[in-house]
């Protein structure tokens, strides 16, 4: 199941993606529909309201804004360490991202006036859906609601420049998520210890990877924030980017992707 | 103007904190009134109920949980920079707390079970009125409420052994804020350009500078932190620490101070 935040044209509504003739729906793709939900689907379980509207008339949104934060992981994927310099034998780092970085689906990344040099990461991001603190890596999937696609967006001059990296990645417009959430259902058929990740930048394919080659698997992720911070719902953990991360320039579109999800493109510019 | 956010035993409240006669009123004094406030001064200017309580029979909330942020700067003052080891050459260092990590006073400060060296370090913080972007440094105070005391909680030993200080200084229990929000009003006396700042453990004092010594003004440090994100009503910022930062252990309490604002303390526990 695929809930999505979007907009026509009034406050922000919840709905049910449902995949067009065509099969599984894309942002900007206008094939699909979504049926309309009562309320906030992290507050109260989905009920429809009966209206269904097409995706081609909505504007898609972040489909999540955490009340709380964005913990994001770095140095997951083996290959990436390697890109970055790294020996791979380090700890995979914990970063955060506050709300005000979360933009949503055709949002403009706006590279900041004080760097030069701005990257992409495709990453599979997973929606916290209880409460949790100090979560067993066995029980991590209970508090799991499902998964989006997220864009790690990093001032990489900054991240070599500063010792800490809340400049380089938390910065306004650096969390791109979407396009919406999936759930996992039984019997559903998207795994994400296996999905692939993949970036694209005017089109052009510049970074795939499998979350096979995690090397710290998502429930361990899950469990090693909540003994950190307390997760709250809407929390959201971003898991790493696999190798193939590379600039973008203002002019240029980037589409990051999660097969069995979905993918979401945004424009980016310099104001 | 003081105002608190408390609590008589139901939801939390606002209110304007009027000095017993014996002075000013501290967190823990009995001698001090509040004057109850509708709804929260924050989105609205402050409005009288003409209820009384007795500052007794509260209990005294972090006077905000911000909605998205707590900003971070460390090594704004150069003795602190030099008995942590550094030159003073170097830039103040940007961090963030997640809003998870606030507690009010007297609510315990949990000591994280993989951390066995665990610092206080107090703080005069800023509050954060009105939304605000690449703020410049002559209209900073434009978007300050007012000011707190804050104790930013570190695990120095997590801090000396990761690169990344997300977990020494995001945990939960990691940023008590109190007691009250001074909003300082023309012609009052409180300058937080020329405030003491205090620590005590058990009384003792044990720690004591001025934010006259700040090697960053109050509000460069605002307008540096809008550079990096859109600041939201309610965010706040820390502004450093002084020397003499030092340990607290599970049994002990721990009071921080602003002259001017007031104090506030917590007990320390290990679970």
């Amino acid at each position: 199941m695929k809930i999505a935040r979007f907009s026509t044209g009034h406050e922000p509504r919840y709905g049910i993606v449902q995949d067009g003739p065509g099969g599984a729906a894309t942002s900007g793709e206008s094939e699909g529909r979504i049926l309309v939900l009562k309320g906030d689907p992290l507050l109260s379980a989905p009920e429809a309201t009966g209206e269904v509207v097409d995706l081609a008339d909505t504007r898609l949104l972040s489909p999540v804004i955490p009340r709380s934060k964005v913990v994001g992981f770095g140095r997951t994927y083996l290959e990436h360490v390697h890109e970055m310099g790294g020996q791979g034998t380090e700890d995979p780092v914990v970063f955060l991202k506050p709300n005000t970085a979360v933009i949503g689906p055709d949002a403009p990344i706006v590279l900041p006036a004080w760097s030069e040099e701005v990257h992409y990461e495709a990453e599979l991001a997973v929606v916290i859906k209880t409460l949790a603190k100090d979560v067993p890596v066995e029980r991590a999937q209970e508090v799991i609601l499902g998964y989006t696609v997220a864009n790690d967006v990093s001032a990489r001059d900054r991240q070599r420049a500063e010792p800490q990296w809340v400049r380089a990645k938390a910065f306004d417009t650096s969390c791109p998520l979407g396009p919406w959430i999936e759930v996992p259902e039984p019997g559903g058929d998207f795994n994400p210890a296996s999905a692939m990740v993949r970036a694209r930048v005017d089109g052009r394919v510049v970074q795939e990877g499998s979350t096979r080659d995690l090397r710290v698997s998502i429930p361990e992720l899950v469990s090693r924030a909540s003994t950190i911070f307390t997760l709250l719902p809407g929390d959201v953990i971003l898991t790493g980017t696999p190798a193939g991360v590379g600039e973008i320039r203002a002019g240029q579109r980037v589409e990051v992707e999660v097969e069995g999800i979905g993918a979401m493109s945004n424009p980016v510019l310099r104001r």
